[in-house]
């Protein structure tokens, strides 16, 4: 997919919202379990239906498939193919690996599931990375500034005797591998007072923001400090969507959280 | 696995090699494919078998069987399955997520794959890594200082007034996590300087060694200054072994090729 789509279809569903389905066997409801011989892809196909139109991208982590061995992998790409044409794909899968091995991943993303992009893990650098840009129109979403406690170990480190942070050194030298056409940045949204100076190093780029929900980041000042002229945020909820529920209209209630943040959205920015 | 195992391993064995089955279908003999269903677990089974009495460890990328989507994740479990049990394996991964999400990937390979060890990248800290932990004779392998020419784009940098590196900071961090009876690191051989310096940190760690063979790295200078008084390296090859020849006879090529690093590791190393 093309900026120019994504944009289009934020335009058009006047959405910034990415469903994550990072879909736990043991958090789906007890009745799919019951009545179908593949309750996670049921699973997945209702939550994709009730929030399509909603959603302009689906992210979909890919430990919650590999848990489930073969027949999980094989429902990571049957759930791709299920997703609508109109929406933006990513595979939550924070790869990268010596130059050799990332084409492999590149491959097994791009070409064997039809994902847009993929999340990139940015330790081991340029040549890690670039085998992803060797697919046109495909993205890559580099870890620069984690939702997660964790994100505090390393990515806050101070690199130079200007104190810029590691994840600003991140920020500044992997956007220059690519463009603004293929390279995105994950920024979570629980760290709401680094946006600012993010938007200074990386102005134009898109950014995925997980966080909100579940881990309880501030969708308003994420809105208010990370937009820019092209929209440029994609703010992601998986536990806070898709078990919102856990009777027989799960997926009503998902379409109802969706619905919900989506207005929260729609309130900040006029599409 | 435990460590005592281990060591008893690399005894009886008298080596430190691990044998990487980065299996691409591309680079495999002809015949494996003209004549079976599964080319890549017919080359993986007689990798394995020819090469097994001098490996320490097999490690397998999974990189290269996600590519092959569904039937190579199919056969990530399948090689798992076959490698002899007085054998240390790695999936070398590089995975690390949130919390909720790690503890997935833990799932998937120390469970549903029977791995004794996952690669994984530091960059989202501690909570990410947490999760792997919580099985018993289990390990990680952490990303310190990776054989490839992107380690110069973040792992050198400069990360406090005292002139230590980043590479130096995930190891003094991450070392504390967990202990060496559950952490291992990857250090390149492409860095031979480097190993005196990471056993003033590490003194008492495992590492995993990539880099020797296509990757051009320094088997003595690593060894000098990387043994420990357990061994505290496992060498691997990948590459360099698998595929020393694409003819019938391509698994009595890679255990010459296989004897001859350990040979070389003999020369060195009174076990």
């Amino acid at each position: 997919m093309t900026r120019k789509d994504l944009i289009e279809i934020i335009k058009k569903k006047q959405s910034l919202l990415c469903v994550g389905l990072d879909t736990d066997i043991n958090k789906i409801p007890d009745f799919l379990k019951r009545e179908f011989d593949n309750p996670v892809l049921e699973f997945n196909r209702r939550i994709i239906k009730a929030t399509a139109g909603l959603a302009v991208a689906f992210k979909i982590n890919t430990a919650f498939y590999e848990s489930q061995g073969e027949k999980g992998w094989k429902n990571l790409i049957l759930t791709i193919d299920m997703i609508p044409k109109d929406t933006f794909i990513i595979a939550d899968a924070k790869r990268a690996d010596i130059g050799n091995t990332s084409r492999m991943y590149a491959k097994a993303f791009f070409e064997k599931m039809k994902a847009d992009a993929i999340t990139i893990a940015p330790y081991m650098g340029r040549d890690s990375v670039k085998p992803f840009f060797d697919y046109k129109n495909k993205w890559i979403i580099i870890l620069a500034l984690t939702s997660n406690i964790g994100s505090k170990d390393f990515q806050y480190l101070t690199v130079d005797d200007k104190g810029t942070k590691l994840y600003e050194k991140v920020l500044k030298t992997s956007s220059k591998w690519g463009d603004i056409d293929n390279t995105m940045f994950v920024v979570g949204a629980t760290h709401p007072e680094d946006f600012k100076n993010i938007r200074k190093i990386v102005p134009d780029h898109f950014l995925l923001v997980p966080g909100i929900g579940a881990q309880g980041g501030d969708l308003e000042q994420v809105l208010k400090k990370g937009l820019n002229s092209d929209y440029g945020l994609l703010i992601n909820s998986s536990r806070g969507i898709i078990y919102a529920s856990s009777d027989e209209e799960f997926d009503l209630a998902a379409k109802g959280k969706a619905l919900e943040l989506v207005n929260n959205i729609r309130k900040i920015i006029k599409f």
